[in-house]
């Protein structure tokens, strides 16, 4: 144990005026996520171990906390791992919501609109603004295999992301099999195609001749074609510019459900600032068709991303049905926001302010009047030097300032705003 | 893993009706608990092992889910537990509380008033009604060592079930050092007050004679004389009662905390039904001064419970302060409530019919202008048979269906109450 009590490596705990504007948000998000059809539910926080490490989530596994079996013998002989431990916290909410739908899907509509915000756990190496544990907020509909789904996740999402206040921003979509389709007309295997994905996926951070390099090793020939395609597509900001633009190398299904996505998110919010990028890779390897991120100026990478995952449930649990989701990323949503908003929200907030002397019954009761009249009240003894009393109350969040003297109360007073 | 995918054992999932009313319960908890001047904190997950170890914590320690140190060489020699374990999931948030005091009291106000609402993990033995992974809901006022503290705790707290709706209760309040006395009065040892208190505890349970019984195999004599008290005092139901009662055996320092615990209550909430008992023990052993519980009709334990526990935090931490809290039983709450509420909140919900033909994009416009107008809209395919699937959809919790047909919208109709 650690000297000074501090939270375990990597995780921190959250002060009252950060949990304040996180509820406040994590709020707006849910109420427009119902407001949408969505429902929510709740997994635990522990998944069976077999099931994390199947879930063919690459480095993601390597970063379970894996958790010990109860009332195991160590003093015995030595113990494997899979004698030492049966499950794990969860990394992500995917695979909680996989399992979820197998083992309820007697019981849910279909199709299966999901709101899933909570916790999840990656025992990564810590860094600035990266936590241990953090929250997702993810939204998923389970069994529609059109682009009814994918309306439906972008509509709501960029009305949460305008909820509460974010500001700008651009919602970038692609399909996979536009992009496996150009790999594979520029020459590369079949194999390849993952790793060529995870190369496309760098362009925005080392551009196109480093891309062009790593390409290479691959192969030489299809990296020129391919970065000749991407370079040329790159400006095209709709479904019908990139089939324009790539002709026959572009399939016609891919280009017809990114016309369809576009259409109809403009039709439902003609103010949202959506295009095509035929460059746009996501980084998970289990994405089978249309992929989505969102950007904003004040991130490097995306505020949030999605796609559509159709195989992915039936390898995690046997039942084989379509699949899409989009998730908010909540703790560079949380900075952006942090950033902006000064109060999360409009309650009033007063101090109220009594002499060592004072009976508590008086300044209890006097209390129970400020929140009759809808104020959150907090007593507090009054310091000898009442500025720095009142000027750490009014950084702490409060907006009222009200003293309790010979049994009368004064008005509550506004802090300078 | 097993066969069938499903949650681990002796863990849940929600399910959208369930998430809502606990969402709506917790919400508002939180807003009464805000509104009496207490602030949300959050702690992670995990603490230290050996934190959790040491916090005297009784049976609690035997139940922790102990996480793996990460990157373990297993190829080696045998492993001790110390060698293999370095974090544990909380099985309260008194313990991180404590924790929590002490890496930030800096930062904090005085007295600090805490609220807490989270999952705890305990590995006890499944049984119905009582889960691996439970929410507590917690409120603790952290240097204040008078009953101002108490006052507030209880009020909140009455005020908080009241809002939630859950009928009838009765406040318990009683003084360990009342209990204490009574205990050397009688006749018994320091040593055996500890084991003495934990047979008491039972009195709701298995009465007087079982009580005796037990306590005589610890001292005969003293039995005898205890219970003798226990029976007098019974009846006495205020401070004035029980200290008329026990005469010299009452420490004047509790009679009077009670007095002015209930007198301040009823002060502030005249329609608090508080009342002292002076055989309440409340099974922690960590508690020195006053002790409360919340009982309702509906359970055969306690709704909420709580208690002064001044040494405490000195003893995890390092700093020694004066705490004091009050914790409602989330999941028994639940349980009262779910039994009592049929609708948790006032959100109109619709569902938008639409056959297999129409355009999803008149679809999406129709249901935002349905959400303009304040309703949740889930979008939903026509069925062939229309009165199974409004009976469906009724008992999933919407308020309203409508139809789009021959792109015209009807008005929404109320499903019958």
């Amino acid at each position: 144990m650690s000297q000074r009590p501090v939270p375990p490596r990597g995780m921190r705990d959250l002060l009252p005026t950060d949990v304040r504007l996180r509820m406040a948000l994590l709020t707006t998000l849910q109420r427009v996520y119902e407001s949408y059809g969505f429902d929510q539910i709740e997994t635990p926080a522990l998944e069976e171990i077999d099931r994390l490490l199947d879930s063919e989530a690459g480095d993601n596994e390597k970063l379970i906390y894996k958790v010990m079996r109860r009332g195991l013998d160590l003093t015995g002989a030595h113990k494997t791992e899979s004698e030492l431990v049966d499950l794990g916290l969860r990394y992500d909410l995917t695979v909680p919501l996989a399992r979820f739908y197998a083992t309820h899907s007697a019981l849910l509509p279909k199709p299966f609109r999901a709101i899933q915000t909570g916790p999840v756990w990656r025992a990564e190496r810590p860094q600035k603004g990266r936590y241990r544990q953090f929250v997702q907020c993810d939204i998923d509909v389970i069994g529609d295999a059109g682009t009814d789904a994918e309306v439906d996740l972008v509509c709501a999402t960029a009305e949460a992301l305008r909820a509460v206040e974010v500001g700008e921003f651009t919602v970038r979509v692609n399909d996979r099999r536009l992009l496996q389709a150009l790999v594979k007309s520029a020459g590369f295997s079949f194999e390849d195609t993952p790793a060529v994905l995870v190369i496309i996926d760098k362009l925005d951070k080392i551009g196109f001749e480093s891309v062009e390099a790593e390409l290479s090793q691959i192969s030489a020939e299809p990296a020129s074609a391919l970065i000749k395609q991407l370079a040329a597509v790159v400006g095209s900001l709709t479904a019908d510019e990139v089939a324009e633009t790539l002709g026959n190398a572009a399939p016609s299904t891919a280009i017809a459900d990114l016309r369809s996505i576009c259409a109809g998110v403009v039709a439902v919010l003609p103010w949202v600032n959506i295009r095509v990028d035929a460059t746009l890779v996501r980084g998970q390897g289990y994405y089978t068709g249309s992929i989505f991120e969102v950007e904003h100026d004040d991130l490097s990478g995306s505020l949030a991303g999605g796609g559509r995952y159709d195989k992915m449930i039936a390898k995690l649990s046997g039942v084989d049905v379509a699949a899409v989701g989009f998730s908010i990323g909540f703790e560079r949503l949380f900075d952006i926001v942090s950033q902006r908003a000064a109060t999360p929200n409009g309650q009033a907030r007063v101090v109220l302010l009594y002499s060592d002397e004072t009976d508590y019954i008086s300044v209890a009761t006097a209390a129970q009047g400020l929140r009759n009249a809808n104020f959150s009240v907090r007593p507090e003894q009054s310091a000898k030097n009442r500025t720095s009393q009142l000027t750490r109350l009014e950084r702490a969040g409060f907006t009222h300032w009200t003293e309790l003297r010979n049994g009368s109360l004064n008005e509550p007073q506004q802090f300078a705003q």
